[in-house]
């Protein structure tokens, strides 16, 4: 089984699976997701990250969670559901692509809401003495399947859409490397952050299904060590030359002449082509600019936020100091009561982004222009 | 007792207690050196390190591994001191005060080799039936003991040399600051890294006597931690405002508007101006230059080496990738058998560094010119 045949995020004989990533690298476990507590607990403890799995994983948490309920009417179910919908969206706030999967599954959801008006109106008519409509109008029980059903095929779309998306990117990304160069990359938009392929790392591994021989180095990326733990892991696993480093080595590897491209994911895209994505992207991008390499920001467009005007508007989160100075270490590693300041992104400028990959193509500076048409030729976007 | 108190190596009612860094920040431990051996161990597993340190450390730990010898002339002394002497430059071979701590110890040993071709002369002359000039020619035995005891001054000698280099690099430094000032360091430059006081953190320390007020943000320093164990440490016990944070948050801190200066140390400087110093502090130099920050370097005279043109030709020393992903923590945090590339030092160019902090004073860009002329005004320097 190869690396790009780990999901993330499986649903399969009526079970949903999670990849319980915060015991990589040194074991693979799947938990079974049971109770929307399950769900919850996986998005919290970040054994599921990675804006695109999130949004999967919300989209079948949210169907798990639902498909044993049992209402009366379509009011009670939507009640329900909306429960579940907010109690899930609690888990991780900041997570941009958990509010859109369960907004856009809420919206199926909704899709229904004239029949249901319609049961009523039979149960009314009923009440009066017409004759019910059979052909027309279905019962409310049948109705509650279809829901469920259509919850199920949204969150399927959600997944296939974006696997399709970071194959596409990969496929665009790919224009940009030659065979045998050297890449750095930063923290882990791979395989097992999305449905499949990645972003950033899916052009590794579409070249290196056509041998390219990439030679990549993985910052291991402080604190949490997505680098290490899980980009170094995956790529190993697809036998593609990995070398780890540690965040303050990109400096001399790029002065070593080593590193041809720099690629990152983002978190989050300003109108003008800033870019928020994991803590240390920005200082890579101003080495990459100094030592002249270019350096590519992985973008899905449902990452790109037109309302943010730029880099600036966009609110950073703050996590806790123990994630430095204590978390994956056998004992604290700094004086106890030690203030601390532990960003989780920082925004690179757009002066410093060589081109942009989305699922539509490249982009280019001025991103203000590039952006801008992107979003006016593709009205589906908003 | 402040944090100035704790010498990392100390001589004390005919004992040398070293502090060990390993433990640190959890425990505070001094261990007795009692053998050649416990020096050697002491240095090559970094239990103290920091250049000057390790130089103090040299000089008392020859002085005790020497001061038991028994010999039967100035030769035979000589041969087990350089024996010894040998065994403990072992320890760590890229450590260039080690060396230059034991050799000048050496020198001053050798200063007896005239006295001991007397004591040869008289024993020849005794033995034809001269008589013996007491007043002139010592015996052997209290030669001996003239030894050792130079031995042991010359240890002391390197100790407070050191401890009035950095307060005078302090001094200097100082005039950079202005209070209220955000500053940045790397690695350990610190108080526990020389005799007193540290280098780039000596004005810090002065400075805070004067109420200076200085926010501080330590990067923790992967792989090995130092800043966070240490620095922090340090810092956190003289009372000054510092804040831990990841080496890659170093662009995030700079952006905010938070960091004034960057202070930081060096292992060894070009006749050009390049200088290495701990890994990360070039790609922190690229840093400070793009977003207007002052970058000085703290450089002992001893530290300039300038037979050394650039920076191109310091060797950077290599250390195995177990460092990154198994050291610290409580299980490993890679796959197993990635490749690492795991350098202890890179080399920060010469046209980044705004100025050059020595205890003769401050040196300007052209480095090659102002270092020239240090080197020409103080013909006690080599």
């Amino acid at each position: 089984m190869g690396v790009l045949d780990i999901k993330p995020v499986k649903y399969e004989e009526d079970r949903m699976l999670i990849l319980d990533q915060t015991q990589l690298p040194g074991e693979m476990v799947y938990l079974e997701m049971k109770t929307k507590e399950d769900v919850w607990d996986a998005v919290y403890k970040l054994k599921v990250r990675g804006a695109p799995a999130i949004g999967v994983a919300a989209g079948y948490g949210l169907y798990i969670c639902t498909r044993d309920i049992c209402a009366k009417d379509y009011n009670d179910f939507y009640r329900q559901f909306t429960e579940i919908k907010d109690y899930l969206a609690s888990s991780r706030p900041t997570a941009v692509n958990l509010f859109w999967a369960l907004d856009r599954i809420e919206g199926r959801v909704r899709e229904f809401e004239y029949a249901a008006r319609d049961h009523s109106a039979r149960d009314l008519n009923k009440s009066e003495g017409f004759k019910e409509n059979t052909e027309r109008i279905d019962t409310w029980e049948n109705t509650q399947s279809m829901i469920k059903k259509a919850i199920l095929e949204e969150a399927e779309k959600i997944r296939t859409e974006d696997e399709s998306a970071c194959r596409a990117m990969g496929e665009h990304g790919l224009t940009l490397l030659k065979p045998g160069m050297g890449v750095l990359t930063h923290c882990n938009a791979g395989t097992i952050a999305t449905a499949k392929y990645g972003t950033c790392l899916a052009p590794l591994y579409i070249g290196h299904e056509k041998g390219y021989g990439f030679k990549v180095f993985a910052n291991e990326t402080r604190p949490l060590l997505q680098g290490a733990r899980l980009t170094a892991w995956e790529l190993n696993m697809a036998g593609i030359d990995t070398t780890l480093i540690c965040d303050n080595m990109a400096s001399i590897v790029m002065k070593n002449g080593w590193i041809d491209a720099v690629v990152v994911g983002c978190d989050r895209m300003a109108a003008n082509g800033d870019g928020a994505n994991k803590i240390g992207t920005s200082g890579l991008a101003i080495l990459a600019h100094e030592y002249g390499i270019p350096f590519y920001m992985f973008v899905p467009t449902s990452t790109i936020d037109m309302n943010t005007g730029t880099g600036d508007d966009i609110q950073i989160e703050l996590r806790e100091g123990a994630e430095i100075y204590r978390l994956w270490y056998e004992k604290p590693m700094a004086p106890e009561g030690i203030k601390t300041y532990n960003p989780a992104f920082d925004v690179t400028a757009a002066k410093y982004i060589t081109a942009v990959v989305t699922e539509k193509g490249l982009l280019y500076p001025p991103y203000e222009e590039s952006l801008g048409k992107l979003f006016k030729q593709n009205k589906s976007l908003k």
